[in-house]
């Protein structure tokens, strides 16, 4: 594929995500992490105008100069951000203006790839696409928390319902020694600065499972007091679970007596084949400190990637999100990329299934605050 | 007119309100105060379904139960209410939803009205209406705004125009003599409980100013720093000042020294000779400290008032809103409608360029918290 | 009695007070609305230093000029205040510091004294014993607070018991005819500012109690539900009660189904004789309505207060607290004596039996915002 | 010694850090992360009694069975604990009285040790001894905290002057080769859970400090704007500059351009040659960042202190707080130790001036939330 065709391909699956919404559904901001799919299509735009289309494509005219403020993410170099809660309080642009945003920046990309792009340039645009398709993901995940949070339970739609789940198969322990092993993106072609530099670990003996914990698995924690029991609890994990009332992951309901899950597809009966979803690092924990086991680190992970299935779920580990030995961030806005996040919070692996395929690589660092929940986070068990 | 008329002309009244707006504009909810525009034409529908056609309408089947608990205000009497905050959360129903639901109550109201109605289902209809109206009244403001806190600006359009301001005149002090007064309403037709009893006030002399204060008097009062002498605020006054950092009325602009206006033409240079709008009771009152002189109690300003010319801001008095003797609650949930609130707000007396016109009566009582200035609520001073 | 007598009598009445504590119940302020013993017996002292000592007695050398800084209350004329949930963070000036500030202070004043006084300075004077006997209140109410919520409940002790209640005797309702009459302190000795100016107001018939409500009655209410019942409260109580669980008045404890107190001596069985203390105008405003009756304003107290009993409770009445026509702050510091906090709080009438005997008149204006109940706030009914 | 003598001399020691205190000091807690000195001194003789005295000590009468709940932490196991941040608001039990519950529980226990011990008491024992000199240091930071933030900056005292700070010597980078080394606890003393098990980690090459940033050297970090150039800081760390104002380390005052800071001898201008302390992680990294290098890992950091000098300032470290392989808690309420603490936090190592001199161990791993800069918290540089 030529580079334009690349880009035509990612921008146009963007836009196809978003086929089902109503106009409404771009709009709404429910929680702070959860961005307008609006926003989304801005962003994800902006970042090619501003990083590629104005620094390196003589005589392109800014279609927007106050759409900076409105689409700038946490790239404080590149002017004052919008404070993140006030996405939702913003009905302008409307989506059609959006729209014609994309439209216009699109020809502009096109026109701008008929030339041959400096190395410099070309690293940006293949971080560009990366990073539009992680707003991919992030789009059906704030979707389905739009749609999945409204008191009608609207469904997203069928055509995308190889997105619910995955069956969960049987359960082993696999070993492996201890000894050292090279950890972080060794190939030739594109990742993120958080993947590198590829180094070595020593890890002790470890064995993980063959497979994610299900729905099942799950509910017998439930049942079995786990969420009122402080022992299996992180101290800041049990103040969560008092204060926010969490009784479940996110998405079931209790009604009377039988437990509901919201999917892509609505509101319907759990299925307690599928691998669990939509579950906090302190309920990970909660989970794995009463099987008596416990989360894999990253390093783990990595090496048991090798010979695991995984790839539906993000999956929690213990590991705290930290810049590997000899870390380097880039100069300039594109270098806040992953740096400035790296405390407080927690590395997750794998990838889910609305995850873009290129992103499923064993080297790939993804990363959120503990209680956050509203991605397909899962649990694989350790020890 | 006849009954169907009159509703007809006042439920068009609602849609030819939003007309201008996208349909992003129905969604949002900035502040907690304003309501997003489709749930203000949800729950004035939902007002006749609940009270008329629920419950005198024999075969009307509701249009949806879920819509009770999106609908639903604070007539905690009817069930569960939103939580405020959430409805901007709601991208659900739509506002092709919303519009379909009025549809349908609106040809069950057209077709319920064929019948004679009993009197008290003909209050119950009058009260609808004028519920309606108070509702048409905040559709404006807060969709003034939700433009009017986009950094884009919009316009909500020209054909509005008459609802931008008017010409502040000459201004000179009229005195009234001390004695009783009759105060509330009197005639016979419809008006809110809170208006009643008619009783006897006893006033001390007074005078009082045929002129609201204009946006030039109170340039010079930001001019001597009123916004930086706590003498002139009342102490929660003052806590309001410095943690809102609030410098000029809402809606008002330094941009390089010179003074922008947003109105629903957009951002313009101020108007000087308009009476000002959008402050608070807090600096109503700080203003009036700096004249050295005071608010009217709304028992003056009803006195008073049918000598005056008023009608374009609601002004700010010095009265607490409290019940007047022999003030009667109804029974069952229309007796939420004013009781309730009477704790902690202040009464503002006239009406404003938004505002229906069969609401301007002399003896209606508006009522805010007094830090609240999205209305457009004026000074008038007294002494 | 001389001044230097009643200046002595007062002043050492405020230590009187705090004789049965301990150093460390000089210290704490559990909530906001409380302050720290010894920041009462500071801010007194600081009082007369600030206002008489330095501005009036040549030579006078100020104790300790960061003391301003510390004993400053709301004047904010005076200088930066302390912001008051700062105060109970605050271990210095010790107890004993604060007693040395006190002599120190008082062998000044009691020179000062030794010559005559011009009629600005006895204003100022007279002020300052009034002021500190509104504090000797608060002392008593505040360290209430202080012992009541320590999970040991320690007494205050034996000799202040004519401190817990009163006999409730048997109830009548009295009638007033309508007419004008006279509101406002009327005689010549020492008022509050915001007792004037003495006018005439128009009062429509009524009738008042002739006793509280006694604790016995107010059960009455709670075991019919009255706290989950929203119909009886306003919607800001509603909330209120939700908010903090509120579920009987402050102080009553329902341990294994019985209803214990904490009063002066102690956690001891409720007093079902006592008229009922330490609830809110909410809750007053909740038990009126429940009963079918009102809370008087405060015009009707005062002219029913002429034939009643009263004295023993705060009565929270349905009057905000606003301004007497031809109110008057004083030029300067001690102009913002009561005028600034006009705005959102309730007037209660009576006295306590924690108020100095010399505050209970018929005209004195006490005032609170409507969620507050650490006083010893009760409720009389009208209608 | 003998296990009597060590006991006494350690509990000795805590009341002998108390004797500068004013009753009132023992009282107030000015932030959440601050206790009362007198909790530390009733919660450490709990500790002793709850998990010594009453389980082993046959006969043993608790000394008051209310103490549980207001001298608890955050066992859960053994029962309620008091909300931290009410502890500021208990005036009772009083200092005397905790003195007094000190004193009993000593002769219980002394009386207890008479007789042979239990290997499994024996290790309650040192446990109990070894938190009581962590709670040591607690009381004299936070004996710093409540002094050094009333506004009359009251001194602690001179005979403790060798706490104020040490000298920073001359600065340069000891090198270290990759490999693999032993990592965590490895004498036969004793030591707490978290320091175990005892592994191997693989080290890339790096070079770290042989000396701690000094106060001069910070301050050309501020002198360069390093607090407002958002580029040196990780997201949370900008946020909690902007949100806080923070300008300086903590105790740190500027005074008409002159840099005072608050020791424990009072506040005096700053010594630049002292090593930096009171900064919380963000602005260590910040700093790090600035100087173009970065702040160890705790792995390195036991490296390298095995040829480094250190021991007055808790050093941050890059590393989150996590278990080590092998981390296994112990049953029970003593399990709770460590292990629930274990997110959200950065490892510390080193030692402070304040430390107990038997908590200076190569392999203690302290650890605090990235914004607490309350204890002596310093940096040390590597690359």
């Amino acid at each position: 594929m030529t580079l334009a065709e690349q880009y035509q391909q990612i921008r146009k699956h963007s836009e196809h995500i978003c086929e089902p919404l109503e106009t409404e559904d771009y709009v709404v901001q429910p929680i702070i992490d959860v961005s307008p799919p609006k926003w989304h299509l801005g962003h994800t735009t902006w970042f090619f105008e501003t990083f590629i289309l104005q620094p390196f494509f003589s005589g392109y005219s800014v279609y927007n100069p106050n759409y900076n403020y409105v689409f700038n993410s946490y790239y404080e170099t590149v002017g004052n951000r919008v404070i993140r809660t006030d996405r939702g309080n913003l009905s302008r642009p409307s989506v059609s203006e959006v729209y014609q945003y994309r439209a216009y920046v699109d020809q502009a990309m096109l026109h701008f790839l008929t030339s041959p792009i400096s190395e410099e340039v070309s690293a940006l645009f293949i971080l560009g696409l990366n990073h539009e398709q992680q707003h991919q993901e992030l789009l059906l995940t704030d979707i389905k928390y739009i749609l999945g949070n409204n008191p009608l339970f609207p469904a997203y739609g069928k055509f995308l319902t190889r997105f619910s789940g995955a069956e969960s198969k049987g359960n082993n322990m696999l070993s492996f020694d201890s000894g050292i092993y090279e950890i972080g993106y060794a190939g030739d072609g594109f990742c993120f600065d958080n993947e590198l530099s590829r180094h070595q670990v020593y890890l002790q003996p470890f064995s993980i499972s063959s497979n994610l914990v299900s729905n099942a698995e799950y509910l017998l924690f439930i049942n079995d007091g786990g969420y009122t029991n402080f022992n299996y609890w992180h101290a800041e994990g049990w103040d969560w679970v008092n204060d926010n009332q969490i009784k479940a992951p996110m998405y079931w309901h209790n009604v009377d007596g039988n437990w509901l899950n919201y999917t892509y597809e609505g509101l319907n009966p759990l299925n307690l084949n599928e691998p669990l979803a939509h579950v906090s690092f302190y309920e990970a924990y909660a989970y794995a400190c009463w099987k008596g086991m416990r989360l894999p680190t990253e390093f783990e992970w990595e090496v048991a990637a090798r010979t695991l299935e995984w790839g539906t779920r993000w999956e929690w580990t213990e590991s705290a999100y930290l810049p590997y030995p000899g870390f380097n961030k880039a100069p300039g806005a594109i270098g806040e990329y992953n740096g400035k996040f790296m405390v407080n919070q927690k590395v997750l692996r794998g990838a889910s299934v609305v995850t873009s395929p290129n992103h499923s690589r064993i080297s790939y660092r993804n990363f959120f605050h503990p209680h956050l929940r509203w991605q397909f986070t899962g649990i694989r068990l350790a020890r």
